[in-house]
């Protein structure tokens, strides 16, 4: 790792040399020219070091990469296409210049797979551990928002990949951590391999970034869109209260990673627990009309139909295979 | 204060809480539609306590004020109008719900001075510290943008009121900080009175609202705008950036607030450093065509015209009143 000190530079020109050869111009307060008649959207998320992610394991590359998909998630969620792009820093002392440019590489890699046009970025200090705001603005076209209805009941709730598995790659490598801490042993590297899947789950999150154009192009246009970063739980919550009605969703049709039940078994914990209230799987999840069901099944074979909307008393809930509803809990503040 | 407690309230419920009476209607992922041929611009900022404010002396709702002023001041120094605003707080284990309500009626209450039409808030913990995240989206309309030209030599140089007060203002409070932590005698409150209006420009900055509707009700269009918000070094730096101009400022143009000098004198900091170099002033910065400077000097007795623009090889200068032009100095990465 480069051991540049920002001791060696200006923050002007310490933010020069990043953008430099990154293929966008520095833009402070970034703007754009909607097209007429289209909507724009804001999203973004605050991730902060020792909740959102742990140094010790988490390479800074993919942090950086993981922040701009939350951004484009969120954008993608809303039926829109990323703009402008906005990443502010808080960097402790124990962060030199080549960890930021580390970050950054991840974070203009994933700018520029989803599209965003112009980056921005600010550089602080930060007494404690490192933080990261990225905040995104999109633009979802007039069209698609026209022809957005109302959900209804036995509207289909779908979601683009397995869930839950960020969340066992996430405890694989705590228990890494903890084991590693107690020995001290760095010679016998841990065998990770048969858990890659799920470990890059979670340190690689990936966002198909073409779902909102394929969803317009084949014509279907979800009522509601999430994305789940923090639980399933969490997204069928937030769409109990902006759909006014309830949804059901259903244990045995949840996608799961390969593996999954292997090792959650292996380390007591239940897939459906951790899809339920597990984070970071960083999936989209679309309501789509019962109309459109046939349609995308066929368009979108690596997209999962997990369950549908029902009558507002039915709140959210989970179907276990033997037809028990289990209501969905709200998650505490702290995901506690 | 309150001292109602988190593990009272899930998440939902407690967002559910703060905008409930707010006046707001909740969004996650705001967006509204902007008029065709208007420019969407973002802005926004990161604060982290222990670096940009500290609880011991600055009130939670000046604090959530504050934050809004500072997004709001990008899009207003942008030429654009508030439309949509998120922030997303990181909590600490000793912030409980009655603090977030107090910084959240700070918020409102800027948001609504600034016409703010749609909110989002986000809570999730933070293991060190309250860390704050501020983003806006503001509207630039198409028929400004079109009339703004770029900047020439000669240009003027405004702003929108004094520099260096908020600066010397905290360093009152840092000063009072420590003489309490060394006496711990709480019995004798300092007598703060007669530095009101210093203090006052550190914990309630107050942005110009009207200022961008003015300017173009006066046919007047900035060619650049910057939040004085990390002293005037960095906003003149940033504006011989984006310019490829130079640009002069005069020592003894500069407004400062009543008792500057004399309270700097008693602290032993120069007022006019405090003014290049301080932060949080909260001012705007615009540079306007010299065709309109009597047009600006009639509409906008408020703003002080302190320099002029430059030939590019002129860099960035401060002259003292004796003629003298020193070079401005870049920053380091964390203004120090």
């Amino acid at each position: 790792m480069a051991e540049e000190s920002f001791k060696d530079y200006g923050k002007e020109e310490a933010l020069s040399l990043l953008f430099e050869g990154s293929g966008f111009a520095r833009a402070s307060n970034p703007s754009f020219e909607p097209a007429p008649g289209n909507v724009v959207v804001s999203a973004g998320r605050l991730f902060v070091e020792g909740i959102d992610f742990d140094l010790t394991y988490f390479p800074l590359k993919h942090l950086g990469y993981k922040c701009v998909c939350a951004a484009a998630g969120e954008i993608y969620a809303s039926m829109a296409r990323p703009r402008v792009l906005s990443l502010r820093l808080g960097l402790s002392a124990k962060l030199d210049f080549g960890h930021v440019r580390e970050l950054w590489s991840g974070v203009v890699t994933a700018a520029k797979e989803h599209g965003f046009k112009t980056l921005d970025l600010d550089l602080a200090p930060s007494p404690n551990g490192l933080t990261i705001s990225v905040s995104a603005v999109g633009e979802e076209t007039g069209l698609t928002k026209g022809r957005r209805v109302k959900a209804r009941s036995k509207d289909l709730v779908c979601v683009s990949g397995s869930l839950g598995a960020a969340y066992l790659g996430q405890q694989i490598l705590e228990r890494e951590k903890r084991s590693f801490e107690k020995t001290k042993d760095d010679s016998s590297q841990p065998d990770l391999e048969k858990y890659k899947m799920l470990i890059g789950s979670y340190l690689k999150p990936e966002i198909p970034s073409g779902a909102v154009a394929r969803l317009e192009e084949a014509g279907i246009y979800p009522s509601h869109g999430y994305l789940v970063s923090h639980g399933l739980s969490d997204a069928l919550k937030r769409l109990v209260r902006d759909s006014g009605l309830g949804v059901k969703v259903y244990a045995d049709k949840i996608p799961f990673e390969g593996n999954s039940f292997a090792y959650g078994k292996e380390m007591d914990i239940d897939p459906v627990s951790a899809a339920m209230n597990g984070g970071d799987d960083f999936r989209l999840l679309f309501v789509i009309p019962i109309l459109s069901a046939e349609k995308f099944r066929r368009e979108f074979q690596t997209f999962d139909i997990i369950g549908h909307m029902a009558q507002p008393e039915v709140g959210a809930v989970l179907v276990t295979p033997d037809g028990v509803e289990l209501p969905v809990k709200a998650q505490g503040w702290n995901n506690e």
